[in-house]
């Protein structure tokens, strides 16, 4: 079973259950096991830091790229963050016309705050690649992950694009060397693919990512702030499928998978000026092109895409910088959306709240304080607090209508052991509910960002 | 010279500048050094973790008392937070009438999420204090600082004010008494007095806090946040003066000195449910009260008022858990003073930037981050960055227009290593300006937040 979700008003529907069985199965692989997707990850050495001639050896991967066979149905969201990076820029347009074929990606260096001379790169990026693959410049897309106020390596990312274009490849092999070469401070690659039918024909579905730090995405298609997306990682997302689907719903269905799983997960309440999301459909699984949100095929493809979006969104936060543990923060009762996103919102985030977590202290008067706070509309006298294990029905209550339960310090410190577990709040004001995947504080989170002062090139990022 | 100001707009005042010399002189001690005010501090054992027979023997005082002989003038402002402690919603109704003798303050136990019965043990305090000290009910204010969720010991809490009232005295050590009696995860007294001048009469007023974590207080008169109040300690004020002035200007000068202090400075990003800013002048200096905003008098007592409030809320800052560096977070040429406050609270909250102070790294790419995802409206190729020693009018800019400047990495290391720094930030879009004492985030205040779980009774604070 799918657990039941709550689509942010951004994405059009206040409210969406899903109970119906999953229509999809795990399979093995990423961006790759769709049809007529290649992909490479290869080291050109964006970061400079020398390699010794002509040797690679034991250097991690920083460039990738992604190529579908056919022209594919593009969608994208992008940081809402009004320090955007130039690739951002590039892409922007670009996910509005909605067709393309191919993605070139580089960590080690964001290009962004690089003023002029970043969007001549980003823009020369798109072009070498178009150059090197037989493609039109427009249907390349870029994006970039790194330190930011750097300039661009321009010679450096041309050889890795001529070397990645020499190693594209189907296997699954090759979807692994694309994520490894967009991770940076990430511990573990970040891929699903799943497989359903449409219309009787079996879809695939791949998809990366990266994360660690500075996630707290709040992406919109425009890279413009809705006033309905609540502010607040350097995230990229790359999804494939081999779906046929317009563009037009290709983005809904993205806009209202992205506001379930990616806008959705904070790490430490920054958001970054490179969050990225695409996702590319070339139609090769040979279904009908779904052109309506009325009907089945509309509602698979979603689901599916929820997941995959959903599942990658997790392995961000599980993965953030110094996470030892994931916790569901789970909402109900409030009056409205906007309370209940406020309010999940203020208890993701709160410093006292994530270094309780961090030392399995089931603190709920930290949590009381951070709902008090928020912009939501809460009374104190009518809070429920309880824990569960993820998805699991059954919580224990440590608060009650505000007031203690019976529920013993020893029982509720189990309950806040585990490294993943879900944290119920019932304000008890209304039917509105949101959820925020969050993390807890911790001393390794800031002993790696306390910063190199002997690495000058880290003056930006 | 009295350092520029920026009122907010909740003060009624957009823009303050001063550059008159000072008008006062720094006197020692503190709350007991205006004439009439006597105060005192013991051990009660609130935190009931038993003491031995009869011997307080190297236990912290944790009950004050702080009587004025005449009955003063009182203004308070109060937490904002939703879930607000008992003490203050049984102050805030006593602070609009403005009128009072003495203060009821414990620490060990904030009387907050304690329903009904917290209610009454806050009453309790102040009748029992009326009781002893021959006062009537709703002459005497409460404050508690503490656990969260805890019931009070009353009985404990009633020995305690017995054995404050036969301690009162009016010496400097009687002030401090009661200022460790407020101290929770303070490592340092915070104390202030001073003397000045008004209408020939010499007139004192002095302070004592405390504050430490749960700090980004956002105080109101009334408790309820107005919509130009940022969201976002626990931190207790209290100050005496001996001046006379009317109660409606007391609260006045209060609200604006506390407009450009406690509501500007933050530790975590979490704002307390005790907050508490009490003001007490009963006239004993025999000056002639100040009845009107016109003239030298109210000006001259505004000044000290905002010199006591000022140094007291920077004390909090550099005595938060776990801080290393303290930063004065100073932007200037926003379009609109929301803008300004805007901006600084998100840079002045980024776990990000934090953590980058704490190691003394002038990473300016994470402080174009925070500036572009706040709800400021900023122009990344418009951004000054600089630092300076406090105050100092000489700045080196790490960026100007969004670009770096040819500051090299060693300067800019320089600039962020002392233990206090100003980070100029010019939008330079508008006249609009705001600050926010801030300080760094640290692998202390994370070991001390994490809990301690073989404490059942730290469950809510």
């Amino acid at each position: 079973m799918l657990e039941l979700f709550v689509l942010a008003p951004e994405a059009g529907v206040a409210f969406y259950f899903r109970t119906a069985p999953m229509k999809f199965k795990a399979i093995s692989g990423s961006i790759t096991s769709p049809l007529g997707f290649s992909a490479s990850g290869v080291f050109c050495d964006i970061k400079k830091l020398g390699t010794g001639k002509g040797s690679n050896k034991g250097q991690k991967k920083d460039l990738a790229l992604i190529l579908s066979e056919k022209e594919a149905s593009v969608a994208g969201l992008f940081t809402t963050n009004q320090v955007c990076a130039a690739p951002v820029k590039v892409c922007v347009p670009k996910a509005a016309i909605g067709k393309g074929r191919a993605i070139v990606v580089n960590s080690g260096n964001a290009n962004a705050c690089t003023g002029k001379q970043g969007m001549k790169d980003a823009i020369e990026m798109a072009k070498v690649t178009a150059s090197v693959l037989g493609l039109k410049e427009s249907e390349v897309f870029v994006a970039s992950t790194g330190r930011i106020g750097v300039p661009m390596p321009m010679a450096n990312v041309s050889k890795g694009i001529f070397l990645a274009a020499q190693n594209l490849g189907s296997t699954p092999g090759h979807g692994s060397d694309a994520e490894q070469a967009i991770m940076t401070s990430d511990s573990k690659p970040k891929e699903i693919a799943i497989e359903f039918k449409l219309g009787g024909k079996t879809v695939r579905m791949g998809g990366i990512c990266k994360g660690a730090g500075m996630i707290q995405p709040g992406m919109s298609p425009t890279g413009k702030r809705p006033a309905s997306i609540p502010l607040h990682a350097t995230m990229l997302c790359f999804i494939t499928t081999d779906a046929a689907i317009s563009h037009k719903l290709l983005k809904q269905a993205l806009n209202e998978s992205v506001a379930l799983s990616f806008n959705r997960i904070t790490v430490d309440g920054d958001m970054s000026t490179n969050d990225t999301v695409l996702a590319f459909a070339n139609g090769m699984a040979g279904n009908k092109s779904i052109a309506s949100t009325n009907g089945a095929d509309y509602k698979a493809f979603l689901t599916g895409l929820q997941h995959v979006s959903l599942e990658l969104a997790k392995m961000i936060v599980r993965d953030g910088e110094g996470v030892t543990r994931f916790v569901t923060v789970k909402v109900s009762g409030a009056k409205t959306f906007a309370d209940a996103d406020a309010a999940a919102r203020s208890v993701a985030n709160s410093s006292l709240v994530k270094t309780s977590w961090f030392g399995g202290d089931p603190n709920w008067g930290r949590i009381l304080d951070a709902l008090g706070y928020s912009a939501a509309t809460i009374v104190e006298e009518k809070i429920d607090v309880g824990y569960s294990l993820p998805g699991n029905s059954k919580v224990l209550y440590s608060l009650k209508k505000g007031q203690p339960t019976t529920a013993s310090f020893s029982e509720l410190c189990k309950a806040v052991a585990p490294r993943e577990f879900d944290l119920h709040i019932n304000l008890n004001l209304g039917r509105s509910r949101a959820w925020m995947y969050s993390a807890d504080l911790t001393e390794e989170y800031v002993e790696f960002n306390k910063g190199d002062v002997t690495d000058p090139s880290s003056l930006g990022g």
